[in-house]
């Protein structure tokens, strides 16, 4: 049997049916997503009012997205130049020149290119798309809430699956695509998307992170701070760029990301796998390694669409302890059906198929890792548990014992984070030990297969965040001074609906940074495994290949150094671009307040100038963050050689990981105890409630917070991913010119030059004082 | 020639001499010291309201120490049993049944017990006498302040070189003794005296940096929060306090801690360079690696012995470009003395005597690391620099962005602090690459020596600081509401020395972090030097040898995330071990502050109550900290073997780094800028100086910063170290025993009991809502 041509990779008549599954079931999930698009399309809008605030929304959020594009198109373009010439700098695989023996460089420059191209896209439309549905969905969920609570729930939880299936689909579709037609030569290719979608993933999330933050701090900062108005006061200039930030930050830049991830784990997953299948003794069970995985997710994807399709149901399931009380109850519940059924057929096909019961144990606790990760991040930011009553008791004393108490909460998170993930470690060191160091990293991939197989029940639960938020700012802002019973009615749902979305949100968060964790990790392995490959195929001599990273080698020590402070300077910087474009928002913003009438209320503020404004400095700021990103690792890998890189990698996941968990988790108790405090009846005299001094110590803590959790928290994760696989790319490149020569010395003063460019940008200060007065009449439309 | 039997360790005639100079040299040192501490006692003790002051902050400071060695003592007796018998548990060194044919066992077993005991002793005096010393000079320094400023900053500051004295001749006499006694055996012996250090640098570090911010939080809580009313203020009952724990953190542990540094680094220099010395092919030259490094240290205390000596001439130097404009200047004028003298002797000793200039220039570059902190730490906490500018200008905005930018200055910082330590392994890499990795080691370890040969300037400057600090506090409490001429004019002068103070407190902690950090690397270096030679010599086979730490080994992965947890969960740890402490603090002085006529000024508060609760609870919160810093490695390293301890040592020091240097300067930096804002006029209108919102805003920042910089940051010093050093001694216990069997789970379990009773002690509340209302008569004495 011989579908597609498929048997000249070796596939057997079973792999060859499954495989064409699996592609069937990507594109069922975009299909499902269509689907979804219609019934979410076709509620209404709402009034005019609400129409003209959610017109504004979408037309800042599609100007920020166009203008993006717009700045990374050159870098991309630079870099597709880049890729395709890659492959002449060292030639491909030896398996590359097996399976195309002619033309081998050609094929596999064209193939990579293509890949990089397709990664690229496929991040773009995840986020461009996924974001698009988001905005058709807030407003329509703003209407429903006028008629009632599940109606307007469904509307957002399902334009956020939207979100999810789009990952899953293209994710799935672009891996099997590529092994399809490349076979064994698939990860000198895979590299290639897997690329792409990476580096959009940074530029979304680093980009949508600094401007959601810098429209939020700047809009609170005089808004709040100031003047004294409401949040999501429809006289602030500043507050249509928030409710277009909590778009482009936490949904696009948010879903872009998770596509990385679930990339990228498949792209380790084949190049481990591919390691083991060149060793597999049986022939029949030869490409086991490289399938499973593949089949694993392609279960996972059926078991989303089952999941997310029963979320109605449960509130009226028929057997009463498996019913669900509330909204949230169901998501999760959805959740765990997805989890059983991805659980159940993974042994089945590991035990009749692979022939080997442990891969399905590890997809499992991969799959189990993503659930763990909820209580875990929900006992540190919850507003029940210890940790935020702890921060809520410390606003007693003022906002810092607040900050105080939140640095503590979230530096104890981020260490049992950490420790979940190591235990994760140990099943697969414990299942896999005994048959050699090589399985136990592709054991790691496996479990990063499992963690992610969800990525459609996350990325719907996440995107639901901002549609809710969004909805909420549309009526706040619609239905302002509306003082009947309906209205009110539907802002308590709306209300409702938020808080949902803020539990939801923090969870995906903290699922997303392990993701990235476990997702780098495995990039690390296969760096390990691709250089003794490349050091074969260059005939280095045996002595000399590379047989451990070797931390105690005071050179790797200093790669190792170097990689833990990488992490630590991307922080800094992203927090000080967020000032930055905080502080020009800040001074338009009390440029349009000086208009006579906007204060008043008489006047609309141009709300688009502001959006510009923030569009604008994200970009600004992107650039050099993204430039560091990608040329330290090159510079460390070209002047310390690859042994030392390895440590930087390590370096850059251990740091990575401790700062992500720790600024999200500290902003999202924050947060909540900000909350728990608004909650609390008002009385000034008994120093409760909104307006209390202890409720202007918990405003601290969440204005401290906001940057941390959504912009430099967030940012860590597409970072750490990149530098892995910039790694992985190059590492053929810097073991074949270990003598650099004066051109890789020029290379390396060039990357230096960048690098400092790129630095001297983020020192840059705007200053506060530049009051510029413009002409009141020029300066409103 | 066969000075002391000391040819018996294959020591020529120039080293038998120059081994009896180094210990001359630290008999001198302390001589010096004792002549200097007659040189203070001599000064008066000022009047009788200043000695009332003086006598309750004294009391109140050996009543601490007092108690902290009762705490502790079971501890050392406990430990002591423990070094005794972990000499039967493993064989000693071949090298010790070569110097000790019989009774090997035994000799060693008694001389490391003995060591122990006087590492631990050493340490202990160095912060006891030390402080007392800090305290005899605090009130002599206030009184002398009336006449002057150079009396004054004198007094004030050859006290401190009194502790600096102490510092280098103990820690020199300990380690040459311990090497004229042992030889070649050492090293067995040398790990229970670097133990005792570290332990108790551990105890007097953490335990003094939680009693002085608790003291330090509590009294501002009340007293500036509450209450409003200035700092040092006579009514607060925690003022006193607050000054006793200048004294037992800043002065005390501080002092211990770079004992400590001073200690283990010359222990790990032993350990490698006996390891060169075994495989050196000229025999004449056998011993240059061991002894080099003790000659360094000697010729380091004579330079700082003639470095503090010139500190009066420099203001009156005859030649003008050399000349020093004020106080501060004199110091690291005379800090330059001693660098030079250091660098020159020690390349003529390295030329002439070790034929190796290249020792010469790695003891230099370690003399050049201490002096690059200056500028680095000064950079990023001076007023007159941008960072803190950055934040001054960010009280602008209120308290959420001052925070947010300090902690933006606090990671950039610790960055660069990382990069200069990566630079200076890049100089050992590129000596002593060509040699072989353990050169390369050795070589690490060559710029801890030199790094610390000035501990006595750096101590010396360091202590200045509390002291400086507590005149002040005496001259504002005895002083209180005098505004005669020749008052305010003591005044300024203890302010502008207070001033002095705080920037070389400032510098001495960067230089401390970093040379734990240095003297942390030399440690990890032993480590894996120690389990090469522990494998040959238990017959391991060849092929199972440790040949390196392959952090790409999934199970040296799990002790690397787990090594990187640690800094983050004791930081953790400490914070809320500081506010649990503050809190009972603020219980106590809020009941004070009910009883009729302590608020009035009639009544004198009740100074010692508070003390001795601080007392308690800093002891109290001490043990679970020591006990999960000397239990994790244990664990880590049965469980996971020595490999993976390898890994979690990489981690602690990675992440211990960069935690501790952005502690300590986002800390630093928060401080000087509320200094900033305070000295600007104060103009409520223009939000400018003291009491303004800005000032509000800059000081959460200083509140925020506090226990970061004086506790959290700090107590990581010793616990890099310690962790390092335990890894160090259980080495051989952890390769002997690789197969735990029931008695060692049952270790380990036992340890892991251990490990969770001190988490949950950790994770205990103080309820502050509880009022004690203890009649005021009864509360009063």
């Amino acid at each position: 049997m011989n579908l597609l041509g498929l048997a000249r990779h070796g596939l057997n008549p079973f792999e060859q049916f499954a495989l064409l599954g699996v592609l069937v079931v990507a594109l069922i999930s975009l299909l499902y997503a269509w689907l979804l698009r219609g019934s979410v399309l076709k509620h209404d809008k709402g009034d005019q009012k609400m129409q003209d605030v959610w017109n504004a929304i979408r037309i800042g959020a599609e100007s920020y997205l166009g203008r993006q594009l717009r700045t990374i198109l050159p870098a991309i373009g630079l870099l597709t130049i880049a890729m395709f010439l890659s492959v002449f700098v060292v030639q491909p695989s030896n398996e590359a020149a097996v399976e195309f023996p002619q033309n081998t460089s050609m094929i596999i420059a064209v193939g990579r290119t293509i890949a990089f191209i397709m990664g690229a896209s496929f991040s773009l439309i995840v986020g461009q798309l996924g974001m698009r549905m988001a905005i058709q969905a807030n407003v329509r969920a703003a209407s429903a809430a006028r008629r009632g609570f599940n109606e307007a729930l469904s509307i957002a939880y399902y334009a956020g699956t939207i979100t999810g299936m789009l990952t899953d689909g293209l994710g799935l579709l672009g891996g099997t695509i590529i092994f399809m037609v490349f076979g064994k030569a698939s990860p000198d290719v895979l590299l290639g998307f897997g690329f792409g979608g990476t580096l959009l993933a940074l530029f979304m999330r680093v980009g949508g992170g600094i401007y959601t933050k810098a429209a939020d701090v700047g809009a609170d900062l005089v808004g709040k701070v100031e003047k004294d108005i409401p949040e999501d006061d429809p006289r602030n200039a500043a507050v249509i760029a928030d409710l277009v930030g909590d778009n482009v930050g936490d949904c696009a830049g948010m879903a872009a990301d998770i596509f990385e991830s679930y990339e990228v784990t498949i792209v380790s997953a084949l190049i481990l796998g591919l390691a083991l299948s060149a060793v597999e003794p049986n022939p029949a069970l030869k490409l086991r390694w490289i399938v499973y995985p593949l089949i694993i997710r392609g279960i996972g994807v059926i078991s989303s669409i089952l999941g997310t399709f029963t979320v109605p149901i449960w509130e009226k399931f028929p057997i009463k302890w498996l019913r669900a009380h509330d909204a949230e109850e169901s998501m999760f519940r959805s959740y765990e059906v997805s989890s059983v059924n991805t659980v159940v057929f993974s042994f089945v096909v590991a035990i009749l198929y692979a022939h080997d019961w442990r891969l399905a144990a590890l997809t499992s606790i991969g799959v189990g890792l993503a659930v763990a990760f909820n209580p875990l991040t929900s006992y540190f930011t919850s507003t029940k548990k210890q940790p935020v009553k702890d921060i809520v008791k410390a606003t007693d004393t003022g906002p810092a014992t607040t900050i105080l108490t939140g640095l503590s909460v979230g530096m104890e998170s981020s260490v049992w984070a950490l420790i979940v993930i190591a235990i994760s470690f140990v099943f697969a060191l414990l299942l896999y030990e005994g048959d050699g160091s090589n399985y136990v990293l592709y054991a790691v991939a496996m479990i990063g297969i499992g963690m992610l197989s969800h990525t459609g029940n996350n990325v719907a639960m996440d995107s639901y965040g901002p549609i809710s938020d969004n909805s909420n700012g549309i009526g706040e802002m619609s239905w302002h001074g509306m003082e009947d019973e309906a209205t009110l009615k539907a802002r308590q749902i709306m209300a409702d609906l938020d808080a949902v979305g803020n539990t939801t949100k923090a969870i995906t968060k903290g699922v997303a940074i392990a993701s990235a964790v476990i997702a780098a990790v495995s990039l690390f392995a296969s760096y390990f495994a691709d250089i003794t490959r490349v050091q074969i195929q260059l005939n280095v001599p045996a002595a000399l290949q590379l047989t451990s990273i070797n931390i105690s080698s005071t050179k790797v020590f200093i790669g190792f150094l170097l990689g833990g402070a990488l992490p630590w300077l991307f922080s800094s910087l992203s927090i000080k671009a967020v000032s930055r474009a905080a502080a020009e928002i800040v001074i338009e913003v009390r440029r349009q307040f000086r208009i006579p009438g906007i204060m008043e209320g008489t006047k609309t503020p141009d709300y688009g100038e502001v959006v510009g404004i923030s569009t604008k400095s994200a970009q600004k700021e992107l650039v050099p963050l993204a430039t560091i990103a990608v040329v330290t690792p090159l510079m460390v890998g070209l002047v310390l050689k690859v042994e030392a890189l390895g440590g930087f990698l390590a370096g850059v996941i251990l740091c990575g990981q401790l700062l992500a968990v720790f600024m999200a988790n500290a902003g999202g108790a924050w947060d909540n105890a900000k909350k728990s405090v608004e909650d609390e009846p008002r009385n000034l005299a008994a120093n409760t409630g909104k307006g209390s001094e202890r409720h202007k110590a918990a405003v601290v803590g969440d204005t401290v917070g906001d940057p941390l959790k959504d912009t430099a928290g967030p940012a860590l994760n597409p970072m750490i991913k990149l530098v892995n696989l910039v790694s992985l790319i190059a590492a053929p490149i810097m073991v074949s010119h270990e003598n650099l020569g004066v051109v890789g010395w020029i290379v390396v003063f060039a990357m230096l030059a960048a690098w400092i460019w790129a630095f001297a940008q983020s020192q840059k200060h705007v200053d506060l004082t530049k009051e510029i007065d413009v002409p009141a009449v020029a300066g409103n439309k």
